[in-house]
């Protein structure tokens, strides 16, 4: 059996609240698609907006090694003319050899939302298509509304259908728009479509049910060959259906061999990367390619796994490109302690004293608003801290931030950016270092006076970057909260995170920052 | 048909990473399930941790109107005897009706992982089983990696039921331990258990194939009449079957009455309890519950919406507690912005210059970090600034902040927190104030001293209260990154949101503080 694969990231994905791609996000998004092995990648409406119109300007020089650039839009106008129609006019300037077409199916929608006859929609439909056909493009038809139009008035759906196959689409693709359907009544209603229909049938769902994907596996088991979706199910709403639980699901669920072993261990990766372009807060929970999806906090499960690495793994993650992380916290016994400082060189007794001290320590630190589970490296310097003959790479003495925003013209707003200057006093080999630094916002001036005053004796320094930072506040009632601080930070060879929490975001920001770099030392001294 | 909801959200829900909840929380979220309608809550493990063996005994005095409250726990050990078990008599001291025992059913779970006989296993499950009820206790079984062991060796997975049953156990509840089962296997599996067992099945399920929603739904077209989930789909990993999907799909799509309509209604108030309860942050695009879930951005389907309310809605979002919003962003037509300028009584021409002029401000300040699909009262200022006759309550004119860390003392760690002060200077009725404040963070110093500056001229302000506030790091990049502040306030009536950003925290902090307030006066001047 073989499906073909369509991502719709960058046009019905970027419906989702809060994503905004610019055209470079689209062109270098593409190119890893491409890289992924999906078949098809639905660029844009370029109809719709000038972004989607450059940016299929810009892709006729990408290079895709597998995968075809697809546009799609409306067809023509009520009562017009496909050839002087202005949304098909864009579709064939974008220049892909693919366009897919928004059809309606749903009989209601076509009179009350559309506001035409049943018949002259049909003719809008094939019109469109026999326009695209004549220009040499492909047409995909997406049956929007198809499974509500076809509980309504079932004859209506199948009859859009019928006229699009005859009118030379390509592919019919039947979408639970509104996400309401379950997965029984999509694989009943793709067994009717093929009894009237030959040319391949598709399948695009929503969230709405939380059931996208088994509908989507629903309409494969019913012969539907063809399968659209999102990176990480990005999509207006609860989102659409999510591919990257749908391709390892396929595959290595139910043998149907979409893409190839070596593109199915890139899907994480790939997953990171569009959310990270996205520039959205990572979803650790995601199916397959989540940070937590194979995180063991429970003792019982961490035992069993060494015992077992399928005891509570539904796949090797390694297949998804993603791995096994057992985490530390006030929930993890002195076992997950031990695992790890024997980890980083640092021999403790596994029912000693030192292990439970430790244990006590990260218990009374995360009432406080730490958390280690997403912080080793901060979790690495407790364990080196509580070693009687640790000493540390530097010392924090004091430090004093200003933020300062001065008027210069009596105008109603001031232009002018906040000025962040921050003084930092720290001790290093028995010396006290006082520097100053002003800095893009507060953080960003005390990095930099930090480094100023570790610079001389700590020169390799300079390959230190900080590449994440991340805010959270802990019980967000109100402005005196406890604040969290995640950093991330890079040598670039190796990534580590640390941790810093106060009611203060200054503080809490300045305790993750010294940790970062007091790790990374203390790693290289 | 009549289906018994069972929640874990304090027991395999609060293995998710990020979750840690108190005994308050926890006794807080039991009433708050209760008064949802589910059928049974479980507390926790009283053997594991003596969080839980206190919860269980404070919720003794809990007033649950038909919730039955259920401990969780293991069976005795390998070849020991019930009644010496610590575990077992933690279970009975829990003093619940009801105890849930999780039973291995996999073979090679049996012999890897418990490491003893298959004979044993079985006669640890039913020496407990029949403990428990000598105690007076019923007991449900969770037959743990049920569907995996099925699959390995049916014969013993399903003796292991037989065996439950013959002891006494009141409901065979099958797990997809490892979240890797496809619905369909889960439906024939179901059905196989019913022919060889004649007490109530029930369905556990794990989301790590984002399929636990449709897998429990299959269990029950297949006859299962248990459900087992948690909240918001809280669990280890990619979390476990989300109530808050399955009690509507089953209600709404499979017309089975699991609560009452009215009890349906609470189903996005318990949602965000429980979520402000677990301290994380709200996903938007769950269904049904979630912020964006009936959220529309596109404007043909802002159209649609407008001639039709199901036109891209599933379901009235009513029945579930949650409301449609039209959202305003760069990608919003004008008749968005012509539609929310209405609202608030400032009538703009559908196709005149302003509805443009403000669509492009939008544009421009999206482009520099603000948001306002989220931050309506700071789209509403936009709105209003523009009008040629809007005086501002206040104007800003300076502030600054500075953040000290001294140390009273030589020792390594600086146990006093951070001092914060702000100055802040604003135009008040044509008069310069100019008032300072400490603050526990620069930001709560900032509040106090804007509230002092304005709280002669407005006295009516003291009931203004920040209930909320976000920090999003932009490009996550670096310490020189974009950040989006999100501040939520009431008055005790309403709610308003406004948004800030700046490269600066404090600025971006100051913006949408500043924002809240003039709001709230303008509405109420």
């Amino acid at each position: 059996m073989s499906i073909k694969l369509y991502d719709t990231t960058l046009r019905d994905g970027a419906q989702k609240e809060g994503i905004s791609f610019s055209v470079v996000d689209k062109l270098n998004i593409a190119c890893k698609l491409d890289e992924l092995g999906v078949h098809f990648i639905e660029g844009g409406w370029p109809g719709s907006n000038p972004k989607d119109i450059e940016f299929f300007r810009k892709a006729r020089d990408l290079k895709l090694k597998s995968a075809a650039l697809v546009a799609f839009g409306s067809t023509r106008r009520a009562n017009g003319k496909a050839e002087n129609d202005p949304i098909l006019a864009c579709l064939v300037d974008a220049g892909t050899k693919i366009v897919t077409l928004v059809a309606k199916c749903s009989a209601r929608q076509v009179t009350q939302v559309l506001e035409t006859t049943l018949e002259e929609n049909i003719n809008m439909i094939t019109d469109s298509i026999k326009y695209l056909r004549s220009k040499g493009i492909s047409v995909f038809i997406d049956a929007e509304h198809f499974f509500d139009g076809f509980k309504d008035n079932q004859e209506y759906a199948l009859d859009v259908l019928i006229a699009s196959e005859k009118a030379g689409a390509d592919c019919l693709i039947l979408c639970d728009t509104n996400g309401g359907s379950l997965p029984d009544e999509v694989y009943d209603a793709v067994l009717k479509v093929r009894e009237v229909t030959s040319i391949p049938i598709g399948i695009h769902a929503h969230n709405d049910s939380e059931l996208a994907v088994a509908v989507t596996l629903a309409a494969v088991r019913g012969g539907a060959s063809h399968v659209q979706g999102t990176i990480n199910g990005y999509g207006e709403r609860c989102g659409n259906a999510n591919l990257c639980s749908i391709i390892p699901n396929l595959k290595l669920k139910m043998g149907i061999d979409c893409i190839s072993d070596e593109k199915l261990a890139k899907l994480s990766e790939v997953a990171s990367y569009i959310n990270e372009t996205a520039n959205l807060n990572p979803n650790p929970s995601l199916p397959y390619v989540g940070s937590s999806a194979f995180s063991h906090k429970a003792g019982l499960h961490v035992s069993g796994l060494s015992k077992w690495s399928g005891s509570y793994q539904h796949i090797d993650p390694a297949l998804v490109g993603n791995k096994s992380r057992m985490l530390i916290s006030e929930l993890s016994g002195r076992s997950n302690i031990v695992h790890r400082a024997s980890e980083i060189g640092v021999p403790l007794p596994p029912k000693g004293k030192e292990a439970q001290q430790l244990l006590e320590k990260v218990k009374e630190l995360e009432s406080r608003g730490f958390q280690y589970e997403n912080a080793e490296a901060s979790f690495d310097l407790l364990v080196h801290r509580a070693q009687s003959d640790y000493r540390p790479p530097f010392e924090l003495v004091d430090f004093m931030v200003i933020i300062e925003s001065r008027r210069r013209s009596p105008t109603m707003h001031n232009d002018d950016e906040a000025l962040s200057e921050a003084m930092v006093k720290v001790k290093v080999e028995g010396q006290i270092m006082h520097t100053v630094s002003e800095g893009n916002g507060p953080v960003n001036a005390m990095d930099k006076a930090l480094r100023k005053a570790l610079i001389q004796s700590y020169p390799q320094l300079s390959c230190v970057q900080l590449i994440d930072y991340k805010v959270r506040i802990l019980d967000s009632k109100n402005t005196e909260s406890q604040v969290r601080v995640l950093i991330e930070s890079t040598d670039g060879a190796e990534h580590w995170k640390t941790v810093g929490s106060s009611p203060n975001i200054i503080e809490a920001s300045w305790l993750a920052l010294a940790d970062s770099i007091e790790y990374w030392l203390i790693k290289h001294k």
